[in-house]
């Protein structure tokens, strides 16, 4: 065996840190699936044309090559994906005949980003997407649920404070066309850089590249400046006093959606309208989230949106809209950090103790009896002195020991936490829900 | 858009169909963490170095190179793992520290083999592993347990029949050794092509090969068609004269294993010792497994055994026992004949009806309050007519269609398969268990 040394980029796990990332992703897919999701996995590769076809995370790609391969070029012409919506829009168009729509579903996979090794940067990570796809239409109901959803998804789980911020791509545009600009895409691509070169930056190129006026340049920053967590926000769109049909439908969209989302917001978890967020270059083409949690800073967790045409065969257009949250980005560094963790290291509720070797087929009668009743039992490897074999289950976070009886004397249960010890039926006990299943523990109370 | 082809090679599933893999893994999941394996995910790639270390796939291999480095050589030096144990065996001795011996873990991860497309061949595929990892030393306790496992496994599936055949490698390599054989690794090899070459194949190369004489290739052949489904094959073993120290030693090993297997063994599911397994020129050193299933032919779907040294540091050894299920294998083929499906392509339990579009509000109220009873339920998209919302339902395997009420009328569900409509609360009414989830359909009923 050579030498070994973990791979910077390729986030793993150890055994309770797993518990953690498998239950935060099984609630996930809890909440997708009671919204009647429907799991849908890809292929982890697409052919290249299809990865560089779209939009500007692209370039960063692994491109597959046989190893045995010596004839010609080496390459597949294969990538792995480094998202799951390019992957989806092949995938609708590949098999639409046999589709119901609208389709709504679910992933939860590992893409990849060929990036150079760089601390911080993810090489391989798991995303959690919803889509709702349509065929030829796809009403504006489907943003609202997929803000319903993924709102429902994060509010339930015991994760730093999250902010989905929404916007509205035709709200921007129509009330930048509105004020008169005459290229409202270039406005868009400037304001977005609001973060990066601030106001002041943002005013310069409004004037220099957009063509803008002062009192337009002041507009624009003005609407960027709004925010809101109810739909009071209108109001203040409003009194900047420009009129445009488009503008109209957009505050009118984002309006239902913030309305929507708000029965789930709570100190942890805020739904915002944000009059600033864009995207950037994607191709959204009304509603478009993003998502930024409070942790080491303030991190882009999920983003999504709204495409008017996610996929197309010429004939028939397949509009969508979706979510996507970065799971590896928001686990990864709050596990690293020790603030997020599993309850314990293995499944197992209980350790079935053996008193001698000879005692192992009653010990496995008692296991098979519990696991009977959905209750995750391990027995002991070796008879070891009951003092090691409690430490075995205390080192695993493992709360239960049973003791087996023997001629006269009945079973018993000791909860290691507390010492305290029952005589029990391996038919009937039970230990409380929050025993059964490694439990995700946080390590700081968020506020 | 660019043109959409299947990619040979890399399986993928229509809703229905991935329902019915997901039920299936979920259920090998749930056998599993019952039995206290742990789940445990290693990350995709491995240096090439680690991933040519090991055995005879090790050769077909996708190499990563990134798109954008042009500066002199384009390779990673990492690959796509090609099975599970090869990354087990690396995080082992990465992790040793922090980890607990014996650790039990699972994995149901992809793997890819960079094959040249081929009919029949998966270069993307999911197994599922079960392993135990002791430190230096593990008892043979762990061989039985994880027969126990899988056989616990498989025997609930309603796949088709199943034979896991078991062999030990001490056994054998102790019966050649006792009757004589100059290099009994040799005699392991030739016999390993039975399947291959014949009866009569064999003999000849014994001869020429291992240098046996026509009464030791006899004695070979004898004990290589020796099967059992119980302990009784032990007899026909000692029958044949040979003795040897290693040959006791791997027989009481198979005797343990096979009567552990017993209580799971049915029409569909059995275990069997099979003098003749070897597994090929991998390092197996004690328990072998080959698990055979019979559908369109005899397909091996899982393999594994004992490895006195999975990994080492050259310090500490680290012994191990596995199987690998091949979930592709199993059930692309079955999924792909129309043999296997699932009972319908959405989660949804019920489908919740909108008399009309201001009925909305009050629908999504309804599926709130199912969806917190663990009711999966979507609402319908748009208010058409009933009979439209009804084929909506149908055309997705929903049983379930709920009808809002009005003022002075109360709600009602109607059953589409059965035609059957009652009165319902969303806040009390339940469907029957089985119609919860997605379940498993068998379109041929197995022996």
């Amino acid at each position: 065996m050579s030498r070994i040394t973990p791979l910077s980029g390729f986030p793993e796990f150890l055994p309770s840190q797993r518990a953690a990332e498998l239950a935060v992703i099984d609630s996930l897919r809890e909440t997708f699936e009671l919204h009647g999701f429907a799991s849908l996995e890809t292929r982890a590769v697409e052919p290249m044309e299809q990865l560089l076809s779209k939009g500007e995370t692209s370039k960063e790609v692994y491109v597959l090559r046989r190893l045995q391969e010596t004839q010609g070029d080496t390459d597949t012409g294969l990538g792995l994906h480094f998202d799951l919506t390019v992957p989806l829009a092949r995938y609708v168009l590949e098999n639409a005949g046999k589709l119901e729509f609208p389709l709504r579903r679910y992933a939860i996979q590992r893409c990849w980003r060929g990036e150079r090794p760089q601390e911080g940067r993810y090489r391989e990570f798991t995303q959690a997407d919803i889509d709702i796809i349509g065929r030829d239409e796809l009403s504006f109901d489907a943003d609202v649920e997929v803000t319903e959803v993924m709102a429902a998804a994060l509010s339930r789980l015991p994760l730093p404070a999250v902010t989905l911020q929404i916007n509205n791509r035709k709200l921007i545009e129509g009330f930048y066309t509105g004020l008169g600009a005459q290229d409202p895409a270039t406005v868009i691509r400037v304001v977005d850089k609001l973060d990066k070169v601030g106001p002041d930056g943002v005013r310069v190129q409004l004037r220099t590249e957009a063509g803008l006026d002062d009192a337009q340049v002041d507009l624009c920053l003005a609407l960027a400046q709004i925010t809101g967590t109810d739909v009071s926000f209108a109001g203040e769109v409003r009194a900047l006093g420009v009129s445009h049909p488009l503008l109209d439908e957009g505050l009118r969209d984002l309006v239902r959606a913030i309305a929507a989302a708000a029965p789930f917001a709570t100190e942890r978890f805020r739904v915002v309208a944000d009059l600033r967020i864009a995207r950037g270059l994607d191709y959204y083409t009304g509603t478009v989230f993003e998502g930024r949690m409070k942790t080491h800073g303030d991190i882009a967790i999920c983003a999504g949106g709204r495409y008017d045409a996610l996929a197309s065969d010429g004939r028939i257009t397949y509009p969508g809209v979706g979510i996507s949250l970065g799971v590896t980005r928001v686990l990864a560094p709050l596990i690293g950090r020790g603030l997020l963790d599993g309850s314990r290291s293995v499944p197992s509720a209980v350790l079935v103790a053996l008193p001698t070797e000879e005692d192992r087929p009653r010990a496995r009668e008692v296991a098979r009896a519990l696991r009977e009743r959905g209750i995750a039992t391990e027995v002991a490897p070796i008879a070891a002195k009951f003092g090691r074999q409690i430490r075995h289950a205390d080192r695993r976070g493992i709360p239960y020991v049973w003791f087996p009886g023997g001629p006269g004397r009945a079973d018993s249960v000791k909860d290691i936490r507390s010492g305290e010890q029952v005589d029990a039926d391996p038919d009937a006990w039970r230990p409380p829900t929050a025993d059964l299943r490694p439990q995700i523990v946080t390590k700081e109370t968020h506020p």
